[in-house]
């Protein structure tokens, strides 16, 4: 008999990583995709659920049954203003973890951004790893510094697996010449995705960008504590141009 | 000619703490107090202002002038529900920052605290660092580790110099086992906080404990850094009852 299929809830699916996820998981899992507003009519026949994670009633049912959320929902721009940072990024994380935790939901993956640590950049001071102290240089990156320290809290606190992964930039492929060290390409993007979903640790913050060889974030914990093994890397993307 | 005193507010200044710096601190600086609601008797013969943190236009006159701010003003409920949270904590710190950089004032101390890392203690994990990964053990601690990543950004960004204070027990004496490695006694804690507002130091996240036997916090960085010299052990307090 076939395992059942685990039902896994995406935030933001409307968005390009999410949309990516809705195409590359599906036969992998049992998909319910969150929107905030619109359903797009390219993913009308799939699950869906539409609500404002800055409102925890909209969408609080959204997590019954499910085994894991994939938490993507956010203001995405790095010069976002305050206003929509509290309410997509800060008061939208906390509803999602807490919905999740009510509805009895065991793993979250949380979609976090090298932007926490950018101001590493600005120094050039190279490789960034994980476990240093956080630099943000925007207030989304502060935004999702929060969300990294909350689920750090949900995992020790009540034992929910939580996945941070500090996503690069996600491309159909590279375009300058900072995507050629930042780069996460869709496939590599599905894959770290589906291995944190997958995993058994309680919490870990990853870089997540492809096998760039002129990648300047560490991506060995991504490798040997989730098994990634990601298939492209900008610079063979370029010299195949 | 005397130097001119600086001028500090001091935010949620009829807390506990906060009516201790007005009363230590009063002859070294020219204080300006803030308070949320309520003016105390005692207190009302001093400069103060009366606003909701987590209202900004309600505070923002209160930094015109200021050479520093130190930033007490917060839900201190380690228990505290996320609404509280979010007000007092996340938006009151965020507009406590931006009227800050607004008015051109170029000092914060951040009052932040060791649930930012209580789950260490859990795990009797000691000593525990301040660059350590964060661990808050409640959503407090998770409102403080977003101020200091709020801190680290505007120092970062707009070179403000901000020194957040991981204070431990304030307490007139040491109570119990638990004080013994915690306490923060007035006199240590005023010195701490003035040696905060005196440091040329970017920014810096420091233990504020007296200098406790038993102590679990690492406070080499708070002394070789700060300058801090706490003249309090909790030892010495029980030995001499």
């Amino acid at each position: 008999m076939a395992e059942r299929k685990k039902r896994v809830l995406i935030t933001g699916a409307a968005g390009r990583i999410g949309r990516e996820l809705a195409s590359r998981l599906h036969d992998r899992y049992e998909l319910r995709l969150h929107f905030h507003r619109v359903v797009p009519d390219d993913l009308r026949h799939l699950e869906h659920v539409v609500g404002d994670v800055a409102d925890y009633d909209s969408i609080a049912p959204a997590f019954e049954g499910m085994d894991a959320v994939v938490h993507l929902a956010a203001d995405p721009r790095t010069f976002a203003p305050w206003e929509s940072v509290l309410h997509a990024n800060i008061i939208g994380t906390y509803n999602v973890f807490e919905a999740a935790r009510q509805a009895g939901v065991r793993k979250i993956v949380f979609a976090s951004t090298n932007h926490v640590m950018g101001m590493y950049d600005r120094d050039q001071q190279w490789p960034v790893y994980s476990h240093q102290p956080v630099r943000p240089d925007s207030l989304y990156g502060v935004s999702k510094a929060f969300g990294e320290a909350l689920g750090r809290y949900y995992a020790d606190r009540y034992g929910i697996s939580v996945i941070c992964l500090r996503i690069g930039w996600f491309l159909p492929g590279p375009t300058d010449e900072i995507s050629r060290w930042m780069w996460l390409s869709p496939r590599d993007c599905a894959q770290v995705i589906w291995r944190a979903i997958e995993t058994d640790l309680g919490f870990g913050i990853f870089y997540a960008i492809s096998a760039n060889s002129q990648r300047h974030w560490d991506i060995t914990d991504t490798m040997e504590k989730l098994g990634y093994r990601p298939e492209d890397d900008a610079e063979r993307y370029f010299a195949s141009k």
